[in-house]
């Protein structure tokens, strides 16, 4: 029985050449979670059915944030402008030190009320407190994938608690939540606790997601000091061998591209272009990348950036790759999208059920409101979308055919309440301990 | 007498060390088109004083787009991801073949509503039907630097009408429009035209605005045909002897710069990264300019770059710097802001009038509203203004002391009616006539 039917929207669709286009003026009925139908608007619906009205709407997959820390936004504004070894020493791990698990849950709800507003549906998140996370996007009703940060410096009881928050809230929020373990990365974790979360990951069932090759200064260091780029450290370390999410990439070599190729089935690049252009971290090879058939997918960072915003990043990605291409014809629209929708899901391992309007898939859905006037002329909606989107169009969110945000409006958490919170903490998250740091970015 | 205070906002201000700053809780006090005061709010107001509240707002001075082509939002979505050539070539000149005096007038109109939308006060635009443009300007309720285009092809005849356009309009709307010659480029005028720009630059008493060095294919072109930059080509035929603002500058060699520097009280360069970056033009070199002390404006460009909202070219231009010097602490935020308001000013040679909220300046203010989840928490209001500002959160326009956007709503254009125009125009505007291209863009 047909329950939810989004009435007359343009829907953003494969088409028949296997890539995206907009089917105008169509019903899209859900059935539970998921989509039952899309089809022509105009036919009659059976009685009991919840109409949301869509005209003048572009409806999208839900959009996912395929990395991102989602509770550092209680930072974001405290470290502008520093290289990425001053974000690391000198802010964000001391300012780290005061985080509670409570400003962690306040943080995450922040954080996903943004998303939300932004049409963002789904997010990988890889932090610390992971269980004051997952509570957030359970109450707020949306899906993740989440990960508790591990680091050699812990030790490997800490790394068994990881395990322990992974195998707690996997299949959680009714589904919603995924996890995975989460070393932090090559440079931080050690062969011997890569090794352990392999361990963790193939008993539990679940997959890996960790930064890797952000930077080529990342990379250098890697060869200098393990004569391994860190991808190879990742292979030997068996971590490829495993559903495996790797943050940033922008400093892959071509060799690691041809080893992340061989095991693509299972292994993505999480990509955050605001992220690597504010923090001059360079370029990640996407095209090389997308031709090795290795699935990427886009991301927002977090607190680096300022925003989790994924439009903000869509465009970003597309305009980054020609610029350092120089060339305006490398990554057009089509494949924008289809990195920003297909490939973020397959990037986290679900390529068949988020990230595409069609029967079957899980009714996450984010209808864009199109009347502003930076939508006019509507030559191409897909221009608009790529090229001119704000969050602020965004006007409707499903996810798992439940309505979170209509008309604007979150319905979920209590977003006043939140932000009080958040105001009310912040003098003490602004105070920084250099000395009481836990560890020191050298990679 | 104060008409008008903009009650309880934080502005943003030249601080002590000639930087850029937040001042909280200030009033703003407006007397006719002037800012008359600034200070700690609290103090009671005359009667008859109109309150404008500003709580939780941020005061801007009204943004300045130092060079677009307003009408050309027409064409948005039409000539996506192409090099500059076939953009020319195939797309914009044969689309422009159809453009009637009346599309113009709505086409501005449109673009002026995205613009007060989103906090932009005054554009420097150089395109054809120039009069339709400042119509739609005089009606808008905002200011304009107007410059109608012309090209060696169009001859000495079709220039003394883009002249007398210069002559009639020059302290037009209430001296809220300037004009200015507008040869188009180096590559589409000779050194005849380009004279004889001068020539009647100088006459009127009027400046010249136009593209030069939009990217190093055409420098080098100029080098390999002329013997000579596009920039000393400029310097070559006067214009630079006259006040000239230079579009995009993405070609500009270490000598032009210097050159630039030679004339620097009344040359300056709008710079306009959304369309470098998407069209792959390469970097405009504004470190070096800033240190030789050229003026550096903020742009949009137009269809090309797709929107007209100068928050995004703001971090744009403040992130594509970083990336390309591979260092993060290049162009930081106060530097970012400068640009924005008071380098933007300076390269219309409008430096004690505009960009500056401080008494004496013209009452071009924008309110852009703090409340948003995007904005919390508020460790820095800076960052969130240069990384994190949206178009949408503009909640209040003034432009010569007058309110022309209150609570998001436009008090002046009627919405519905352009929006409805550009609608009905859009099936004619897109079709393109290659074969009455009226020229070939081959620098």
């Amino acid at each position: 029985m047909t329950e939810i039917c989004i009435r007359d929207c343009h829907a953003l669709v494969p088409n028949e050449q296997g890539g995206l286009g907009v089917a105008r003026h169509q019903d899209i009925l859900i059935q539970d979670n998921r989509i039952a139908a899309l089809r022509p608007t105009g036919e009659p619906l059976a009685s009991g059915v919840t109409v949301v009205e869509g005209q003048r709407m572009l409806a999208l997959p839900g959009l996912i944030n395929t990395h991102a820390h989602v509770a550092s936004v209680l930072f974001r504004g405290l470290a502008e402008d520093v290289s990425l070894e001053r974000w690391f020493n000198d802010f964000i791990w001391p300012l780290e030190t005061h985080l509670t698990p409570e400003d962690v849950y306040w943080g995450a709800q922040l954080g996903l009320i943004e998303m939300i507003e932004a049409g963002v549906t789904t997010v990988a998140d890889h932090s610390v407190f992971m269980d004051e996370v997952a509570r957030a996007v359970e109450a707020a009703g949306t899906r993740a994938r989440l990960g508790w940060s591990a680091f050699s410096s812990g030790g490997y009881a800490a790394l068994a608690e990881t395990a322990a928050f992974a195998e707690r809230w996997k299949g959680g929020a009714g589904g919603r939540i995924s996890t995975c373990m989460a070393p932090f990365s090559p440079y931080t974790c050690d062969d011997g606790l890569l090794r352990a979360c392999v361990g963790h990951a193939t008993r539990l069932g679940v997959g890996i997601h960790l930064h890797a090759a952000e930077e080529m200064n990342q990379t250098l260091a890697s060869v200098s000091r393990r004569d391994r780029t860190p991808i190879q450290v990742l292979q030997d370390m068996g971590v490829l061998s495993v559903p495996t999410l790797i943050a940033h990439g922008c400093g892959l070599l071509p060799q690691d591209v041809e080893l992340l190729a061989r095991h693509r089935a299972h292994v993505g690049i999480a990509h955050a272009p605001k992220q690597a252009l504010k923090l001059a971290l360079g370029v990640a090879p996407l095209r090389a990348l997308r031709k090795s058939g290795v699935p990427v997918g886009l991301a927002t960072g977090t607190a680096s950036g300022n925003t989790l915003e994924l439009f903000e990043s869509l465009r970003l990605m597309a305009m980054l790759q020609k610029h350092d291409a120089l060339d305006p014809e490398v990554l057009p629209i089509p494949e924008a999208l289809d990195i920003a929708t297909r490939g973020s899901a397959s990037a986290l391992g679900l390529g068949t059920e988020l990230g595409v309007l069609a029967p079957g898939a899980l009714a996450d859905i984010v209808l864009v409101d199109t009347r502003g006037t930076h939508w006019h002329p509507q030559h191409d909606l897909t221009a608009g979308l790529v090229y001119g989107a704000r969050a602020s169009d965004v006007h409707t969110v499903l996810v798992n055919g439940r309505v979170l945000l209509r008309d604007r409006q979150l319905l979920t958490l209590d977003k006043e309440r939140v932000l009080a919170e958040v105001v009310g903490r912040m003098e003490r998250l602004a105070r920084r301990v250099p000395e009481s740091r836990p560890r020191r970015y050298k990679p």
